[in-house]
């Protein structure tokens, strides 16, 4: 497994092996690798020739006050899963290598934005523009794999992709969970065991959502209340968002019909965590 | 002569092109060719086994109060001078195959863009970031020509491809100007025969510029002075700016040294028209 920091050995490397026809499946992370990254590598090496899995935590898509000095890292473990897993190459640079001196390029996806996490922290899908827009140009892929954890993400790639008319595809991969349900995070670290429960609230509230679903409730007000209520009663949590939007725009929603996405941030303790789930309100 | 209005057209015929290992030069133009774009054009003829001209006027790049609607167009015409001129492929999309519906991705060049142009046309140069981003991917050429008349656009796309990581060599063609100095221009066409006369003097101002040099003015504050005065004195002309600035950041100066860059925006009449020259201070 090749491993590489600098953006120059990157592109010959996979140039050369584009050269030679093989096809090239990408798998951006921010390192601390779990289940959820693994999934996506899985399935990167199962449909290209060659699996490319960058690792880099983005400075440009963290807030001023967020977590980027403390965000995970373990280069070495997660160099001995990506190896395990057949991956051919890790691109990892340093920040300075990504955004060197004079840098002054910024990338925004409008609309998509106006919600969810994009409302929550200014600047952020900027960030992930920019640094999605670089590593797709430098590693070329024909498929580059995404987690659906980060659904808005996801949506904004693909939305980035098809604007600026790049040639790769965007594949979204379903959230891998703990056994109890918890959506798999690096942020998982920073919890407790006492927040590690509490944590729970929010998969546990997909379930609050879908038995009032089944009673008959349509009024995404009801809903939200009703899931911002349980996450509420447990301790250690404070809710950043409790959203019902259509899956597509991402637009919230007053009455939910057919297909629609509920979409969580709660801090729990000091970890900002995320969760989704798309439901379908089936006719009578 | 391929002629395609699509850019699923476009990619895959180039696509084949660089599968059969063929190289690719794009010329990006706004269409109503005249000689300074024919130059860029035999340019990549020249250095490549594919010439694609783009024929784009394209919207984003136009302030509200611009010239959008009037901007000159021929097409006719320009095919027919680029099949003389041996082009490959001509790819003229309408704005709604560029920009359709939900379009909501902007690249935004800061810095290089605070002076000149970018500080009298707001937004100018991200239509120019979006569109060219837009091109080169589209057409994926190895280079890419753009005139040094834009003197601004050429440092502003040099800059995005290096900080978004493109694979494409951006080339600057020198200036090309009528027999008596004026620069080549598609707005030329806007010119009466008396404001064709005043336009001359901003070309003819660079020579005012050698000969304070050389008798060792130094100063920009009286080099811009001396320059502001000379256009003013011609009929139908309105000063937007005269600049005297760094040739690779684009600041403003306030000693000249070594190479410089002048800076000229003018209305003449409606045309608002543009032309620069690098200076070298010999050292005694």
């Amino acid at each position: 497994m090749k491993i590489f920091k600098t953006i120059n050995e990157t592109k010959n490397f996979l140039r050369e092996q584009r050269k030679s026809g093989k096809s090239v499946g990408l798998v951006p992370t921010m390192g601390f690798l779990h289940e959820g990254h693994l999934s996506l590598v899985r399935k990167s090496v199962n449909e290209n020739d060659i699996t490319v899995v960058s690792i880099f935590v983005n400075p440009a898509q963290f807030g001023p006050n967020e977590d980027f000095d403390s965000y995970p890292r373990n280069f070495d473990r997660d160099t001995a899963l990506l190896k395990k897993n057949a991956v051919d190459c890790v691109f990892a640079p340093e920040v300075s290598e990504m955004y060197p001196n004079n840098f002054s390029t910024k990338v925004t996806v409008n609309k998509i934005t106006d919600y969810l996490c994009g409302a929550k922290r200014p600047g952020h899908f900027d960030g992930v523009a920019i640094v999605v827009t670089k590593l797709l140009n430098i590693v070329g892929p024909d498929k580059a794999y995404f987690g659906m954890k980060d659904y808005q993400q996801l949506k904004v790639i693909q939305r980035l992709v098809k604007d600026l008319n790049m040639d790769v595809e965007i594949k979204g991969g379903p959230i891998v969970r703990e056994n109890d349900g918890l959506a798999m995070s690096s942020r998982n670290t920073y919890l407790t065991q006492a927040q590690r429960k509490s944590a729970l609230s929010l998969v546990k509230s997909f379930d609050i959502v879908q038995r009032m679903l089944d009673q008959g409730e349509r009024s995404a007000k009801s809903l939200k209340e009703a899931v911002h209520n349980y996450i509420s009663g447990f301790e250690h949590t404070s809710i950043d968002y409790v959203e019902i939007v259509d899956k597509e725009t991402l637009e919230p929603l007053e009455t939910v019909s057919q297909s629609f996405l509920v979409a969580l941030a709660v801090y729990v303790g000091k970890a900002r965590l995320i969760d989704n789930k798309l439901f379908e309100v089936k006719r009578c």
